[in-house]
């Protein structure tokens, strides 16, 4: 038996062990509370429309007349109408078999590749989500990569001499928080459709864009049908990092050799995958009724503010940033020309700080560093106080 | 973009839509009940040790001090240590980072695929459950059958002249309800590292063996921690074929070209899966106390008595069989010559009871036919005093 050498080819990413390590060492230290915006994750609890239709959930399926076996490997029907309806108050309008429920965007962005050649290159932004890269190098694919930087504002564009067969996008971005206008998916998807290449459009933080006119949805965006599958996750929307539940997005137009897309997906996850639990399906069609969305809203409208407090303090300081506004997270340019990871031991030793160096995203994120809107607004208040105190960006 | 062509190769079954077409058609025309022995799917309701402990983990989904965000991909390890105890009553010594938590076997079978070179040849025993040869024929590997039948009850043997890469093994079988013995293994075991093979061990109908010392993993088997991994799922143990959990077993003694698969299994888990929620992982925990235990084998005890009920009547109208007595399944030689699909035409017809025909799992399967022990007792009890109505087996 020969194992995937491919695998041999992935490099051990120990950014968040030296983190972890770096800041026990530090804890030790000082007697100042360390405050972490660093965090990649949801902090604020499942919402009570959410936990109501999941105990309802359970308690059906401890009765023998409502108990429920196997589903439908792509979900159940109620929840893919209750994303149609989410998606057609965004102006785009869906067949509920051209959504397909999954147990969260991460699982879906690499299972994916399962229905390509692996003969295809694939274009990735750099810096970028580690996954898009490692599973293309698990499958021996080759990678292409486009430059974000502070020229571009972390929105690399299509480059006519470089030419993939898939082109990965995600926004609003992670790490960088920065967003596509409409204007500029509309060089992407002419870009892809010139090409036959296809667009997997990351739109996981889609919920945190409030305005400005900006796409939530590569579906907005004509011609997209015919060059994009949208990959999108109930985790940053509805706090359901714990919970597990995405959804992807094929339409039937997506056709490459005589061949739809939405078919070759549909016998991936019959085959390979047995849909999502009943329980959890109850839980994320509740977040779609008028309580339960008022509910989720409240609490992205939580997050956006507390990224707003950290977006107004490096705006008066002076220091550079993406995004803070539409997005979760706030991408910051390290002061006086530091490193990621000077910057990240600075900022521990004078603020207690924690945060993420952007060197850890790719070749670009050097030089720039990750904050977070997810730490709670006291902590927040107190982080930026602290980078006033200690002089941050000389303002 | 090019497509994964190997996905044109896969043939479509029809044969779940043509039974239901068939069971259709018959119901317009006869008064009599259909009685559905064809069910593959679990009918008892969850256990309320786990719907307790379900009820408990939403709540603390919905609080703030108690909400869990992202888990370990690998899953809890209050979960990984109770399987570990599970394993130790069978008499297997595992460690907690040997054991992988997922949702539920069908996708681990499918996606183990992922960590092994597209050049390893195959060896699948005919009849099969679908999923392990269309996986690989999704990749493009070469499959080899070895040939299950009445001369060797449906437990084919290693043969000298046929090698390969990758074996697979399902005990109790799906379909035939056979069960192979330790000797039998022993044989397995002893051929894989001889020719420096992998066995991936189906163990998901385990807790239906209930005696006659037939092995319940093949890590009870010498030397099968150097050779084998096991996937094994609460689906059909605990109901939760609609909550999702199953789990696979890699031990560290498991070495390829110098690495291990454990490690190679974790990097993909951590790359493409994000893990089970976490209420669902306190249900499957729950299955393990001592109160949830006994809850469910009262279950599977029933599945069995429903099962002996078929075998017993089998047996007295003089029809072969393999299951029935380790397993919810009983794979029954269609009488008087008829092939599958004539057996299950006349079963219709004369009988008004469905099952499944044999020639759906395979070449071998051909003239063979699969009844299941899910459609309850009185059920069975009426449809077995059809089968001696209609004189079936000629006794």
């Amino acid at each position: 038996m020969i194992i995937n050498e491919n695998y041999l080819k992935l490099q051990d990413s120990y950014l968040f062990s030296i983190i972890a390590k770096k800041v026990k060492e530090s804890s030790s230290k000082s007697d100042e509370k360390i405050i972490r915006l660093g965090i990649g994750d949801v902090t604020l609890p499942l919402v009570p429309a959410v936990t109501d239709a999941m105990h309802a959930a359970v308690a059906e399926m401890g009765n023998a007349n409502t108990f429920k076996g196997y589903g439908e490997e792509q979900g159940y029907s109620f929840l893919r109408q209750a994303i149609c309806g989410y998606y057609a108050k965004k102006g785009v309008t869906l067949r509920d078999d051209e959504v397909f429920v999954s147990d969260g965007a991460k699982s879906d962005l690499g299972n994916i590749l399962d229905i390509f050649s692996v003969e295809n290159s694939v274009l990735i932004p750099d810096p970028v989500y580690p996954v898009y890269a490692d599973t293309n190098i698990m499958a021996g694919r080759q990678i292409l990569y486009v430059n974000g930087n502070a020229s571009n504002g972390f929105l690399p564009m299509p480059e006519k001499d470089i030419l993939a067969d898939i082109i990965y996008l995600c926004s609003p971005n992670n790490p960088t928080g920065a967003v596509y206008n409409r204007e500029q998916l509309e060089e992407w998807v002419n870009y892809a459709i010139s090409n036959r290449a296809i667009i997997l459009f990351d739109s996981a933080y889609e919920i945190f864009v409030c305005g400005e006119n900006l796409p939530t949805s590569i579906y907005q965006i004509d011609g997209a049908k015919k060059c994009a599958i949208e990959f999108c996750s109930f985790s940053k929307t509805a706090g359901f990092t714990g919970t597990r539940c995405g959804y992807t997005v094929i339409p039937h137009d997506l056709i490459r050799g005589k061949v739809e897309l939405n078919k070759l997906w549909l016998r991936r996850q019959t085959t390979k995958f047995n849909g999502v639990p009943y329980v959890v399906q109850r839980g994320a069609e509740a977040v779609f009724t008028d309580e339960g969305f008022a509910q989720v809203m409240s609490n992205v409208t939580h997050y956006l503010e507390v990224a707003r407090v950290i977006a107004d303090t490096l705006a008066e300081l002076g220091i550079w940033f993406t995004g803070g506004r539409n997005s979760p997270y706030i991408w910051l340019k390290c002061p006086n020309g530091m490193s990621s990871w000077e910057f990240f031991d600075y900022l521990l030793d004078k603020a207690n700080v924690v945060g993420t160096p952007g060197a850890g995203f790719g070749a670009n994120g050097e030089g720039f560093f990750r904050l977070t809107a997810f730490g709670g607004m006291e902590n927040v208040i107190e982080a930026m106080q602290r980078f006033r105190r200690i002089g941050l960006g000389g303002a």
